[in-house]
């Protein structure tokens, strides 16, 4: 976001990308007329925005800032920004909206986006908004909010059009102008036997090509990916990708089609999967942006003490060897290298592994392969920096054993760090647990262990 | 991809998901008939894949089955493989295909496809396919060429429907019947002007519903969001999320419509938008799963090599306290503890910060605000785990100044670790730097430095 720095034709783009949104300059405008109180001015800016422009802006503001410009656009916030805000942020506005108008705005989103709204509230401000939204929009909502949360069945739209083979192109365009029910949106209309399951669909692109005669089982795709409600988002989202699905249908136990999970729906969960897996292989639990300072602090505490611990696990190590470091203080001076060089090696297979497995590029099929391969690059970087960090640790210290012993010590932790950046994920998986969220710990742990031992081991063989 | 593990229900879905595409199973088949050279049997199972399953099991196979796979299927092989495969893989299968068979696949792909395959050959391979093809498809594949990677006019489709506002529902219908040269896909009909800028657009389940004789212009969304070619891809799909785009115009200088960007090529954009931020914090410049054991370890030999200096730098640190060591060997017993706590705990505010960077979810609007928080939750967590690790340090040490003095470094290096976790990000975006390439060895130099210096430096001052 800084145009400044970009050279003018990048610029262009950025004015013309940022121009529809959320500019600084905006933001900076509607802050000043909110301080100033110049609410009309902040009514009228605020309503050009798009509802996830309107978003960003309460995530922008401050606690009391969000509270004056709520009150500054009154009822103009649209539904769908409450959709679009970060939960720590929304649960705010909730607070400050309270049940009776958050349930105006939730009857006027889409299913998927209402139950996703009303899943973040407590029990009873769940409770309090579902009282005051009509039988007819109560209904769906509840059932939306029976299946678990990161299901299909929760990112599914329940309103689709589905009509019998036998009907003919004009059949369904009468039914599609006159039916008064049909989702805002819809990709494909489906095809569906008497039992109303999927048997097939028709893009609607192809529909428009068809002539009015012909019969719509003769033009559908058969066969269509169907998806089951209690399903991962995330096996959802790879075979959208995998096999470039725009659209796909949601069938009950009896394979009667109950709703339709569609590609944009998808977007966000391919992107919070990859954002997930950095996020836990760097110790946050969640993304904490937008959460309290006491929060935030609470739970980067819990991943911090297990990391204590593997600290401390690798103080003990270098406790065994005080006496050794006592008579040769080189070894004090160098032994961080060899830990820090085997972490870092380690981190790079991690991240490579965990991906892999998230996308099912790493499978049983290639493990072998891949564990093989990490050991080689282990052995050839090992050997590189042995020699690189034997070189130094000679002209530094003048002493070609103490090279020998840190060269040696470098290879062997490089080699462990490879094999345990795969291993660990691996084995992690294997065991049912997501390898992103505790494969870091352990890979530290080995490293720096394995680093201080060896190379204050070996110091003590040889240098004594 | 373990169903024995997961629980029934979970099976099943998995079962479910899978079974269309590539289990375990089917890729132990097709290796056991490869392996006897049942070639019939492998054709037949391999015709039987969607084109990004026969990418996967390419990518699954090492390079000997690769070329016997190839052999096997013959011409089998489904054009849209090729632009799902891996680059390595690609480049590999490319080769033992030769320009010809290349030319002809390429001549079946949609043409942001082909560009892309074309795009990822060597100087006269690429000739040499493009020499291959048919004029009609190589003028378009040379115009798609000319735009740089990862911009808008790489990832655009040049065919699309586009009419003119005057005509009635019904001549579009009658147009889209009877054209030769659509689109095999689109979603939306775009409305332009006598000059060709698009106006407005009409989504197809819209256009579906409207009767024969209403205006277009009548119905059609006005004022689109439109793309340059040369915007990044990461900045349209940051667009196309921003405001659910599902597809959208993109325009030349003079504003004329030349193509169209669909949700679903953004899919695969979003994800590895997010998925290089966690590559690069790791150190791993690619995803270089499929790379070559010698490519994978010179690009991460690089990365590995400036962390080899911001080592030394720490051991130069250390070295200054070598005198102090000798006389309390217990300070290079605990020193490792102070600088892995800063930087686990900066790598924590480096994630969040690297991601809300790149989700522009972090601007200069919020950057004060979010910087003091960090600041703040650097104290608290500083000031809990001074605390517990002076204590442990006072039972195992039996020695109450030592604890003392390594509550007060951790305590710094804590606030140091959140602060720069935050400020070298942001610094780097400022500067025009990807801050996801370089900041973590900036952070994890600033943690060790501060670390190592602030706890030997203060033992130095208190307990000799």
């Amino acid at each position: 976001m800084n145009e400044r720095d970009s050279v003018a034709e990048e610029e262009d783009e950025e004015e013309g990308a940022e121009g529809r949104g959320l500019t600084p300059d905006i933001v900076r405008e509607i802050r000043v007329a909110l301080d100033d109180e110049r609410f009309g001015e902040v009514r009228e800016q605020f309503a050009g925005l798009h509802a996830a422009d309107q978003a960003d802006l309460f995530e922008l503001f401050d606690r009391d800032r969000r509270q004056k410009l709520l009150e500054a656009i009154g009822a103009r916030l649209d539904p769908e920004a409450l959709a679009e805000l970060e939960r720590p942020v929304r649960d705010a506005l909730v607070e400050m909206l309270g049940p009776k108008r958050v349930a105006e705005a939730v009857a006027e989103l889409n299913e998927d986006d209402a139950v996703y709204v009303l899943d973040a509230l407590s029990e009873e401000q769940q409770k309090a908004v579902l009282a005051a939204v009509a039988e007819d929009i109560r209904r769906p909502l509840e059932e939306g909010l029976a299946f678990g949360e990161d299901t299909a069945g929760r990112l599914m739209q329940r309103d689709f059009v589905a009509v019998p083979a036998y009907w003919s192109m004009g059949q369904v365009i009468d039914y599609l102008r006159s039916a008064e029910d049909l989702p805002d949106e819809f990709y494909s209309i489906y095809v569906i036997d008497p039992a109303f399951r999927p048997i097939g669909w028709v893009p609607l692109d192809r529909a428009m090509r068809t002539k009015r005669p012909i019969r719509i089982g003769d033009i559908m795709e058969a066969d269509p990916v169907v998806f089951r409600p209690e399903m991962d988002v995330e096996d959802v989202a790879y075979e959208v990708r995998q096999y470039d699905l725009t659209s796909a249908p949601v069938v009950d136990e009896s394979g009667r089609m109950i709703g339709v999970i569609m590609v944009d729906d998808i977007l966000d969960v391919v992107e919070e999967e990859a954002e997930e897996d950095l996020f836990q292989i760097s110790g946050v639990r969640e993304d904490d942006l937008n959460r309290s300072v006491f929060r935030t602090t609470r739970t980067r505490f819990s991943w911090l003490v297990i990391n204590l611990v593997t600290a401390i696990l690798a103080s003990v190590v270098i406790g065994f060897f005080d006496a050794t470091i006592e008579q040769v203080v080189a070894l004090a001076v160098l032994m961080p290298i060899v830990a820090s060089m085997g972490g870092n090696a380690g981190t790079q297979t991690l991240a490579i592994a965990v991906r892999a497995l998230g996308t099912k590029d790493l499978t049983a099929a290639n493990a072998m392969r891949q564990v093989s391969k990490e050991l080689l690059v282990g052995v050839l970087n090992g050997i590189a920096f042995a020699i690189l960090i034997g070189l130094a640790t000679y002209v530094w210290f003048s002493d070609p054993i103490l090279g020998g012993v840190i060269a040696a010590a470098m290879v062997l932790n490089m080699i462990i760090a490879g094999l345990a950046g795969i291993l660990i994920p691996l084995g992690l998986d294997k065991a049912g647990v997501d390898p992103a969220v505790s494969s870091a710990v352990f890979l530290t742990t080995v490293t720096d262990i394995v680093g201080f031992f060896a190379f204050l081991g070996l110091g003590a063989l040889f240098l004594l």
